[in-house]
């Protein structure tokens, strides 16, 4: 049986990125490592669709997360936090380690947070320094409005701080023209790479910020990155077999195209939604993203079971709910390396597995599903 | 040519760990991940020498220096710092930046801080929480007397906190055996992988500090770490593939026998002392460790066109001194997967370059040197 993967991070790592990883491991001070970092450094701005430097950081998302946070602001400032699942919470959890004062706009798990809701919150928060927020949540497949956002952020003192780790390169995401002010990824979800590596950008306001903020830690002080990276280096070691790695998938996303990488996976996940409501399942998300498609699990089907079975008789692992999520919803991701053909074969999986456990469903519903929506659309 | 990594990290990786990396990705909180960290995690304490968990954190050493600070001194609190090169003033950094209040102890480049000099310090500051050092200086080649200190530091309040990356695995280490309380490693150096890993460890005495601690960060917070490892898991998304591909060279060093290595690695470093002086160079430090020899460089040549010639004749790539040494000493590490042969060739490339350059010595004597101290050793 041939194991594929369709969580929502790590998502599948092209065969040539993998092959790097396999290299011997050269000297991170060297000439060629700068240039490397600098090779990699702007294709990040290309994927970030910004003209700030993008920083690498040895580290997962949530490491970029506490850069943003711990750079941005000070003991007690205010933040709005706009949280609409599990990765909102990963804010909540770093501003208050922080000792942020947080004003929490919030919404039940499968909806968004609305342009509206931020902005009565930044009416009655004038003095909020900075909004966090999340791009994909990836915890129930909502995506936010961050045009929206970012023009209501912009017209206030606040920075817009978003986590882009699971949406950034699946989705359209326009760091400069939307007034992104901080922006963090991963490696391992539409960037193609394994889990190490994180990514974060800031705007000319939000390193005002930051120059106007006490250093709070070490590692992840953001002035260190920018005073390196001015000469192509990092300020501690760096995963720089990760770095080199990370070259090689960018080479494929510059080739692709950023607007056609968006294209593609706004056309499979339209075509993977038309599939699930062809099997008579239902899309959990209110305002669903491109990243991945989460699907409520139906009435009389264990919905951990059946990714059990899924990933032991076809070898598509899917990934389950979070927490209290468990059982109850399905999360399938088409992020990053992965095509239409691969997510038709991950839904005639599905199908098979549903008509296993008796649910009723007419066999090739969701497959031909999914084939007209992707033939019909571009 | 060959090119040939002797930097004290990243160091060489085996081929059966490189391989790993090359393999497709998987989930990280599948059963299959968990049984992974449980094993890396068994034997990180057999490398430690501890029956405390060892705990694995996404990131470069710098990142696990943070840990222990961050973790273990709230504002405020006082901390002797000895330090003996870069690497000391590395732990003054991360100290400085969450405010602790340091007592320096600190000696010129090439020297040791000895245990008296901690001793005395320690009296003198009967309210210090905790004393920072270093078990192998890479910047110097220095190593600490940890046992020594251990039995300071152990009649007192105070925690003992080493930086244990570069020489971990690389030189005689016991981490309960000697009492200390805190240390971190990197997975770059004598664990013989890519940076990407960083690995700590605490005592009770230490744990019982941390928990009276008041949380200072998120990332790093080791609760977390502690609580998740319970179920074998990691609190954040950990660098997965890195740590499946510690988990082969773990084993080789499990095969090797830890006592072994370390028996490896002071046989090789008293090889390469004895070819040093035979060819008419010095030792930089006065107390030297195994993990790397530093060679102070001698008068009349440059020190890092003969590294740049080293390379670019011969494929052996050394390290130049860091900072204000830049051009004074040569470092060129045994540590790791490396083993005499291959130093023994180092040793015969320095010697070309150096009658190349003008230097005078007779071909083959720090060769000759070097194969007589190691055959006359074991």
């Amino acid at each position: 049986m041939k194991p594929r993967l369709f969580t929502p991070g790590p998502t599948p790592v092209p065969e040539e990125t993998l092959l790097e990883l396999a290299k011997p491991v050269t000297y991170h001070r060297s000439a060629e490592a700068k240039a490397i970092l600098a090779e990699v450094s702007e294709d990040l701005k290309y994927v970030f669709q910004t003209s700030q430097p993008v920083y690498t950081l040895t580290c997962s998302g949530t490491g970029g997360m506490e850069a943003a946070v711990s750079n941005a602001l000070a003991v007690g400032e205010k933040a709005i936090l706009c949280t609409a699942g599990r990765w909102g919470e990963r804010w909540r959890g770093v501003l208050k380690a922080f000792s942020a004062d947080i004003v929490a706009v919030e919404v039940p798990y499968g909806k968004a947070v609305t342009p509206e809701m931020l902005e009565t919150a930044l009416k009655a928060n004038p003095d909020a320094k900075a909004v966090f927020t999340t791009l994909s949540e990836t915890s129930t497949g909502v995506g936010h409005d961050l045009e929206a956002f970012g023009k209501i952020v912009a017209g206030t003192d606040a920075l817009l701080a978003v986590d882009g780790i699971s949406g950034l390169g699946a989705m359209e995401c326009r760091t400069d023209a939307w007034n992104l002010d901080l922006v963090v990824t991963g490696s391992q979800k539409a960037l193609m790479m394994p889990p190490g590596l994180a990514f974060i950008c800031a705007s000319a306001k939000a390193w005002k910020k930051i120059d106007a903020t006490p250093v709070r830690n070490f590692y992840f002080d953001l002035r260190r990155y920018r005073k390196s990276l001015l000469e192509s280096d990092t300020p501690f070691t760096p995963g720089n077999t990760l770095i080199k790695a990370q070259r090689a998938s960018l080479k494929r996303i510059r080739a692709e195209g950023i607007e056609n990488l968006w294209a593609r996976h706004t056309r499979i996940a339209g075509a993977t939604r038309a599939a699930v409501e062809a099997m008579g399942l239902k899309v959990f998300a209110e305002r669903p993203n491109s990243a991945l498609t989460v699907i409520a699990v139906p009435a009389g089907i264990d919905g951990s079971s059946t990714l059990k079975a899924l990933e032991k008789k076809y070898g598509y692992k899917l990934a389950d709910g979070q927490d209290a999520m468990k059982g109850q919803i399905w999360r399938l991701s088409h992020m990053g390396y992965t095509d239409a053909f691969e997510v038709l074969g991950a839904v005639s999986a599905l199908e098979l597995v549903l008509i296993e456990s008796g649910f009723k469903l007419e066999p090739g519903a969701g497959v031909s599903a999914f084939q007209k929506a992707y033939a019909t659309s571009k």
